[in-house]
């Protein structure tokens, strides 16, 4: 048995006490720009229940064009307000460096990926990149409640950047 | 007090009981990509517990060339084989044109947006598509694994794609 096929198990029990449907804009307003990373359990940490915010998630929680994507039509359609940026410590993307990366996909697949991998060194300045992003993008109209975070993967704790 | 200072308050909670670290690769080896919609919550909805899989998340759970370099990342530093791909019933993305919002936001800015918005028409063909473009893109190497589902917000159930 897949683990898809165990997590389509669980969906029978989630769904046997769900309570739906809820609206579809945000209720709270606010949109969450997280990484990936398996540890970060944005409803869990953040205490977001169900139908209040949009998530969005990749690896390293980067700010690139498909953010901004996501984040017009969060605001624009949907009527968020407010920006909670979430990286953490202990991140994959401090392990590696974007020209490694690139060259090893190159060498493996014959094809140079054309993106950037996003790797940074330092989580809290890479929290400030993203701010500046958003804030920088003529897409994203309100940007006044944008604000960053570490999240630390060993005390479960947000920590804000400034 | 902003809904983020709420969240913060939250997180304050979540923190006081949280048992970590865990380790960084996901321990199930699968990443999800799904919708950044506020009612799917991709943990509780799949029973998918701290530390066990990846979660991307966007406007639709469209596979862009950002979701590419996510999937990327996760396969190939981070060891991870299956993915789960959930888009959902009474979504945003069924709501408008690209054309239409990508002309509102020229009129309103005066500037038009270097991106597609990813609009779709039917919420089981744009499952197909993003499939199909994982499949076919030469920096995933690990596709023989890749299953769509579709969430219904009124009754909390995955349904397969086919």
């Amino acid at each position: 048995m897949s683990v898809t096929d165990e997590y389509l198990a669980n969906n029978e029990t989630y769904a046997a006490s769900f309570e739906g449907p809820l609206p579809l804009p945000p209720s709270r307003h606010v949109a969450v720009v997280a990484c990936m990373d398996a540890r970060l359990n944005v409803y869990a940490a953040l205490g977001i229940r169900e139908g209040e915010a949009h998530v969005i998630r990749n690896a390293g929680g980067a700010v690139t064009e498909n953010e901004i994507r996501s984040l017009a039509i969060s605001q624009r359609l949907l009527g968020t307000r407010e920006i909670v940026l979430v990286h953490h410590t202990d991140c994959g993307m401090l392990t590696f460096s974007d020209d490694a990366f690139r060259r090893q996909i190159e060498e493996e697949t014959g094809i140079r990926p054309p993106w950037a991998a996003e790797a940074f060194g330092d989580v809290e300045q890479d929290v400030r990149q993203s701010v500046r992003r958003i804030k920088a993008s003529p897409f994203v109209p309100h940007t006044d409640a944008v604000r960053g975070f570490v999240f630390d993967v060993a005390t479960g704790r947000l920590n804000e950047v400034r």
